[in-house]
């Protein structure tokens, strides 16, 4: 009898190992699975794909957040995977999947969000499918972005040395979703849960700067997507949680509820700041000249380091680096 | 209070009417929503761009079929949308959602069957998304793929007294299904039903061929997708459903069950063979080089006409023209 082997006993990234293992090499790809976006050359253009699925009681609630604000995060959280290569967003296909008896002004909202998320990071919805689903509403986002230098921006490349670098103030969302499951008010970090922006012209500059190396975006977390910036380069990124710059909105809602801001801008996900392996000698130079042109806190919060492999804070491996779809 | 109008009251392609109608024009933007897949121009390219779900308990079931099959079905539907514009198939990037329970060999599998599909037609899966679903499996295709020639096939170019012509012998899939559900071992059919081939090349050589006017693929039934063509062209179509080559396997199968060959054959859907509108001058030299070619039937099932819309069978417009996810 064949042992059955549950996907909750091996987790997400083992899955995906398993699965792309046995693909082809084939002509044309650039970059297959494994980064934010597959690269392809493709009738002579340079391509970046990605998709992204948000499934109801999964990814998204209907208690805690309106249609549209389900599809703009929905659209931003598959838009910032063509950031965080330093590409420009083109295209995008909708599947949407829902129940016979959905309410039919719920979905044109959602894909209101979906299209408007798409025009902030200058992209088009230019087709789909729709289909049935057996209960709750299911959309799977496909975006075709072009590169727009010659760079594109990878996860690995990060060396011994390199500053750990984010943008903005990660947490944000994760402390907004804190307040509405207190029901509270996330007052104006609602923002950062209902409205992300992918930052597509941040992304765009990091890759035109030889300085930066490295670049992800903050899905998971900070600390798991630093580890997948390690990882891919075999290193080690050490944290230092108490550098990632907290808002006052946010030190206030999470203070508010026993909870340490600190610990919620390592673990927190969803925000789609960017984070970059920078070469130190550099970093000022980038800095000043990034948070000129995009008014925007560019913060050095960690380092990488040969000496062993994985993401630490502040020396110690933690227990549970990030979310697991399937361990959870 | 809002009068909610549920999706089931509208149904299908009303509701997808409704999505697009805000979408925004755009630069690059040749094909938009509403054939088998959108054209793009982008970074120089023309690109084809196509997605397509696959959902457990409304498009395969485990006891009819294994995972490896269910794999190359749902590829090859998403496949054949490339087909139906005489493109080439390229990347492919597949959102998997499943619950943590589910069996690693048999995600496994699915995922080789959806590789081998795509390899068949010359394509790679190059990335994707792996995600938790609250219950069954979800698959989600989405495909890029590229121009061969400087023509592409529309569903809109049918044009009056056009000739409707088929590849191969359609409804076998169908056939296959019917026998499935009564327990009876499929036969021959079986190969249509869980290991369908998209007409890749056939697509292509018809878009070679300016006597060919339109095509579109085999998806909901000849019926309903020769409508498809008509209402493209803002016309009609009369099909003959006793012109259809049905196979000696199909016939077998479905008169034992006291079933009518020629209307599953007008019906049965997921068969991905090809319907053209063709001039009718150019139609007897493109079969005799279309069947030397490919050593597959094309044959005339019906013809199009100005002077009414829609569908009909040998003159008479049906009740149901054939399946709409959200109404039954």
């Amino acid at each position: 009898m064949r042992n059955v082997i549950r996907l909750s006993e091996i987790g997400e990234f083992p899955l995906i190992a398993r699965l792309v293992r046995a693909l082809p090499a084939e002509e044309g790809i650039i970059v297959g699975p494994g980064d934010d976006c597959a690269v392809v050359e493709c009738d002579g253009a340079t391509l970046l794909l990605t998709c992204d699925a948000a499934i109801e009681g999964i990814h998204f609630r209907r208690q805690w957040a309106g249609a549209e604000a389900i599809g703009w995060k929905s659209g931003a959280a598959a838009l910032s995977d063509i950031a965080a290569m330093g590409g420009r967003p083109r295209f995008m296909l909708i599947t949407l999947a829902c129940p016979p008896d959905e309410d039919v002004a719920f979905l044109e909202a959602l894909y209101h969000g979906l299209s408007a998320a798409a025009a902030h990071c200058g992209a088009v919805i230019v087709g789909g499918d729709t289909t049935r689903s057996p209960s709750g509403v299911m959309v799977d986002i496909a975006v075709v972005g072009e590169a727009v230098g010659p760079r594109i921006l990878r996860r690995t490349g990060a060396r011994p040395g390199d500053l750990l670098a984010v943008t903005g103030r990660p947490g944000q969302a994760a402390a907004a979703l804190s307040a509405l499951q207190r029901s509270l008010d996330p007052g104006e970090l609602a923002q950062a849960h209902f409205h992300p922006l992918p930052r597509i012209l941040e992304g765009q500059w990091f890759a035109a700067h030889d300085g930066v190396h490295a670049m992800i975006d903050l899905s998971d977390g900070l600390l798991q997507d630093a580890g997948h910036l390690a990882e891919a380069a075999w290193m080690g990124v050490d944290v230092d949680p108490d550098r990632i710059p907290v808002s006052d909105a946010m030190r206030h809602a999470l203070e508010s509820a026993g909870e340490d801001p600190a610990a919620v801008a390592l673990s927190g996900g969803e925000d789609y700041e960017l984070i970059i392996a920078v070469e130190p000698a550099d970093f000022k130079t980038i800095q000043t000249d990034f948070q000129e042109r995009f008014e925007l806190p560019l913060t050095v919060v960690g380092n990488f380091t040969s000496e062993w492999q994985g993401a630490r804070v502040r020396g110690i491996a933690p227990k549970k680096a990030g979310y697991d779809h399937f361990k959870g």
